[in-house]
């Protein structure tokens, strides 16, 4: 690389990030200052990335953890070429429609990997990178070429808010164990978190920790201006290749500013006066703004050629390698393009009413083994409910520090990493289809990952076993009440609540097909039969009709384990002449985006519904007049005891349909799907 | 106490606990039969506790974290004479109405502290308990008697998933850091999860993570058979006041059966084959079930005399406290009783109009200093918010290692253990009030124990700001969309979103009267004025008219920064002539508990509502048949731009209102209340 002044550099970084937020009026400055050096080694010495192709392959892998710093990774974007990130863009910091937001969403902005803000998040989807890049490169680098085709580091920068969130601890612990030698971890130690000085409430020894964790781990003590203490300690990382590292930066929040140091630095602009007094200390024009020396431009703007070239010899490898190994190399490439295995969804079972009677999560494990086997990119686990989510992949052996091409995760009881490795799974560019699995209620213990995954347009399937108050014993801490409103009421994700066998099938081609929103899978403990009627393909409708009723008087709507309560009740009230429609709903939301036409066939204006589902019934008004479910906490009890206890009984579902019939008669129920199009 | 076989006590303990298990034909042997011979020394040899008295306020405090174990619990409060825990009871294990539910409950069963089996969660909550000791002693022991009145030690037993979960990891954090010098944490380290050997994803070091954290910490080789280490252990723990202790315990699970040291053992019953195996090979008769030599059931049943005798000392000593300090016993008093200060509410701040506009989270922020200042048993903090939620007491500093007076706590960015902290603290038993706060949009983070609060029917205020998309720049991963949805329909928990000054008053006065249930304050970011008709009284009911309008044409409802809108928007339908309610619904869950004729008052049949929140829209199909609200992610962008482009504008309620007039012209709009009622 050219010379420059690296002072320079460092402080034209500081500076340009500090009138990004400036020019916003709003935004972090404190961090992308103290950081500035941290990214300056990153991204002028260390980093291999294309900024012509953000999304190259084989490019190291960035995340910013800390992701109230974006003002430093959009200075560094623009600074290195990205194309989409000009100065206007820099400029329109945190407004309408920009590409650059208030924190970093991958989906908005090319060269960000992962959406980061909510704190410990970035750092647990490195873990789940850093895993991705280690299985990609032993499963596709032949014997012979290791290291040769695919590999690549995962850098990360954090503050101490990621270093406090117990999903860093899950994640490290776990990083540690399967020592991800490839994941590099900058700690930006400034010892100032919004409430002040760290010594309020953080004093523990971050790096004994690390090391308890079985990491390598570095300190920087002049993180402010000895650049080349960076690079080197970034070196040594790299040359540790049995363990994850972490290198604490000692930096200073704002460094340069007058505020520097302190909180107040953290989440404000800096003000002019305080930012024209920090241009003058580090030799800049105070009256000038975003001001990049044109020696510091060409010094950056090198990466676009040095990228370029980088990716080139890329290329050409792989073309060496498609011509040795063809087949693997179609199979790359069908990866890259996000290509499922033709007939992949042909190939999962299907049922019939003679088969035996079983639990959603039993099928589920049935189907989820004929997954694993048609599509090879499918990879996840469990947070150690193995054998209860019935995860295990018979065929595939576990991912371990010896077994890099493994498929399956032992993931520890760690909700919370669980969902964010998965997270960083989907983000890695191989198209890799992730699950997770624990638990329905305790995926609110993995919420915050599980959000950020919907927020990110990730294809991630959450395996929730034991899903309503059915699971019996365990308990209220056990049962799910309020998860399906939740779920349903978070966008860009499903609640698919599968009512048997078949629809066990359906939730997981539904799951596949959405290639831009992940699908939450709530299966039973209990068994229930194959029903009449039930169909995969129909579960992509989010709701359909069992039964073929052209005039009902009332519509019975059941989900997962109370289907086959609305399929007897209707026999029984069909039996004494009334004429019932059951429908079966596994996701609403589906249902919901549905034609009007489509939904108005299954509902009639002036039919009452009912709805059952042995959880929170909030949802339903929307579909339903009277609803069963449970709006309490549940009980431990055997599951039969308890079904009885809340009312999710036949006999029950008949009376409610009766009343409402009562309340109703001939077809005077008001017509709710045509709210739901005001 | 009497001489008795050890052996023979702990291995009573062992197979009354399977059992107990195996009677259910459900539930967790493992560990209780591993951990026998710490529950045996802990109830024997180490805790101050009265059996006739379980709630006696002085007593040393037990949680079983690793709440699965509760076979373990039970089998104890019955050995040592706890009233309830007859044997009929313990027989009725994981049964419909019983007192031995399948995980500890605290409403359930006296004598059960916490209700744990969510992992991580009683290892927080005990930081939080010993927090409250702490408190508690320093407060009220009296200059020269330090010690004497109140003290006593929190004893934890956990397991591994315990030391996996991010949660533990943020609450030792912080426990280290605060050094608090009278928890004790026994972590049964048997080597074995769900999933099988920890070596599968659990390598850790625990003992140097936890000196790391500024832990004492201790191992016990053989915590199968030598008891007096294990006693000796937790001697030396007792002797290092300044910090929290960790000893770890090595156990076999399912000491002594055929399955003893696998995972097979953790999660159901030996089978009769196996326990019988056991019975035999520790020498009892394998025909016999629940069985307890006399002298083994007397050894343990001298707990009774010890704490009554405890208890009664106790007692004396509070009676001459009373002498010395009678104002200061008149607290306790107070405070055992759970009444609050005289008057407190009026003092509480009153608006109107006339008062500047302001956003709810500083309204709280004036409330909460006046609530501080009234009720000194509101004590609480923010994950590392305090500007931010606005929640510094003036007039309090503090809670430090040299202030254990102090009533305000910096948790760090630890929104979980935040959360299992105020539970400790709620369930202390001095009806402490705690509160925790953080962005709305992370109480997804601390869901889990949120959760088990409102299953535990604590008491805890959750200041939650910047509560929609209203938050503006920090973007989707930090506006609520789905928390709204979620935390309605979790039970025995409100969602409360005051509209104004008078409003957020009002919702701390909710908060602090519902003393069996928790409240979610979601506050504002923004700036609203406060409204015409708004009352603190009236946030009781859940909802209520703001206007006089005897026969509307349409009624509005809104929440907190959309209230303003409806308001508006009724003004300018109301020049146009038509008849506008307005109502107010901070608490939908308390507008659904009122009586039918009061929500018959506000909503007359025939007459349509629309709803307006700047959240999901979800829930208020229940209340209204259109809804103005947010069902996709939000954005990054200075909030009146996002207001607009979500369509929260007074021009847009306009619309919709007349859309639905159109719709339903003359009051002929479906009831929706009588559906409710179906
Ligand atoms: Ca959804
Ligand atoms: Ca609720």
């Amino acid at each position: 690389m050219a010379q420059v002044d690296e002072k320079r550099c460092v402080d034209t970084i500081r500076l340009f990030a500090a009138d990004v937020v400036e020019k916003a009026k709003s935004g972090h400055p404190g961090a992308p200052m103290g950081c500035a050096p941290i990214a300056h080694v990153l991204w002028s010495k260390v980093m291999k990335y294309n900024p012509h192709n953000p999304s190259w392959i084989n490019r190291d892998r960035f995340v910013l953890s800390n992701g109230h710093a974006c003002a430093l990774l959009y200075t560094m974007l623009h600074l290195t070429g990205y194309e989409d990130m000009t100065l206007d863009q820099v400029k329109q910091f945190r407004q309408l429609g920009s590409l650059t937001p208030g924190h970093p969403e991958n989906h908005v902005t090319k060269g960000v990997e992962v959406s980061t803000g909510p704190l410990g998040q970035g750092i647990s989807n490195a873990v789940g990178l850093a895993i991705a890049e280690e299985h990609t490169r032993h499963t596709f680098n032949a014997a012979g070429d290791e290291g040769q085709l695919f590999g690549h580091f995962t850098y990360v920068l954090c503050g101490d808010g990621c270093m406090q969130e117990g999903i860093s601890s899950e994640a490290s612990s776990l990083a540690g164990h399967l020592g991800l030698g490839r994941l590099v971890v900058l700690y930006d130690d400034n010892q100032i978190t919004i409430d002040g000085d760290t010594s309020k409430s953080f004093t523990e020894d971050v790096l004994a920790r690390y090391a308890a964790y079985g990491w390598h781990t570095q300190a920087v003590p002049d993180g402010n201006t000895n650049t080349a203490a960076i690079e080197q300690a970034i070196r040594n990382a790299q040359a540790v290749t049995d363990k994850p590292s972490l290198i604490a930066v000692r930096t200073t929040i704002g460094y340069g500013s007058e505020q520097q140091g302190t909180g107040e630095v953290h989440g404000s602009p800096l003000g002019s006066e305080s930012l024209a007094h920090t241009k003058t200390l580090f030799g800049f024009d105070p009256a000038q703004s975003f001001h990049v020396d044109q020696n510091v431009k060409a010094y950056y703007e090198q990466a676009i050629a040095n990228g370029q070239a980088a990716e080139n010899e890329w290329n050409e490898k792989f073309q060496k390698y498609t011509a040795a190994h063809p087949e693997q190399a179609a199979e790359i490439n069908r990866r890259l393009a996000g290509k499922l295995p033709e007939g992949w969804a042909a190939k999962l079972p299907r049922f019939t009413p003679a088969d035996p009677a079983k639990a959603t999560r039993q099928w589920s494990q049935q189907v989820l083994q004929a997954v694993s086997d048609g599509v090879p990119e499918v990879v996840g686990g469990s947070a150690d409910l193995t054998p209860s989510n019935g995860t295990a992949l018979k065929h595939f052996p576990p991912f371990t520090k010896e077994n890099r091409k493994g498929r399956y995760f032992h993931f520890g009881v760690r909700e919370h990493a669980m969902a964010a490795i998965c997270n960083g799974l989907a983000a890695y560019g191989l198209n890799i289809v992730p699950f997770g699995a624990t638990f329905l209620n305790f995926i609110e213990y993995g919420l915050g990952a599980v959000r950020v995954c919907a927020i990110s347009n990730f294809r991630v399937i959450w395996i929730m076993t034991h899903d309503s108050i059915g699971l019996g014993e365990d308990g209220p801490t056990h049962q799910p009440v309020e998860v399906n409103a939740l779920i349903r009421a978070m966008p860009n994700i499903l609640f698919v609540r599968p009512g048997d066998g078949n629809e066990t099938t359906g939730s997981y081609i539904v799951a596949l097909e959405n290639t831009h929103r992940s699908s939450v899978l709530a299966l039973s403990r209990q068994a229930m039969p194959n029903l009449e009627g039930t169909s995969p393909e129909k579960v992509r409708l989010g709701g359909y009709a069992l039964n073929d009723v052209p005039n009902p008087n009332i519509i019975l709507v059941g989900t997962g384990s109370e289907l086959m309560l609305v399929v007897e009740a209707a026999k029984e009230l069909s039996k004494a002449g009334t004429s019932v429609r059951v429908v079966s709903m596994p996701i609403v939301e589906l249902f919901e985006e549905q034609s009007f036409e489509y939904r108005r066939s299954l509902f009639p204006a002036g039919v009452a519904v009912v709805s059952v589902e042995a959880m929170s019934t909030h949802t339903w008004a929307r579909i339903s007049h009277a609803q069963i479910g449970v709006d309490s906490f549940g009980v431990s009890a055997p599951y039969k005891a308890i079904m009885e206890a809340y009312g999710l009984t036949t006999h029950h579902v008949i009376a409610k349909a009766q009343a409402v019939l009562a309340a109703f008669p001939n077809n005077t129920a008001p017509d709710l799907l045509a709210l739901r199009a005001l």
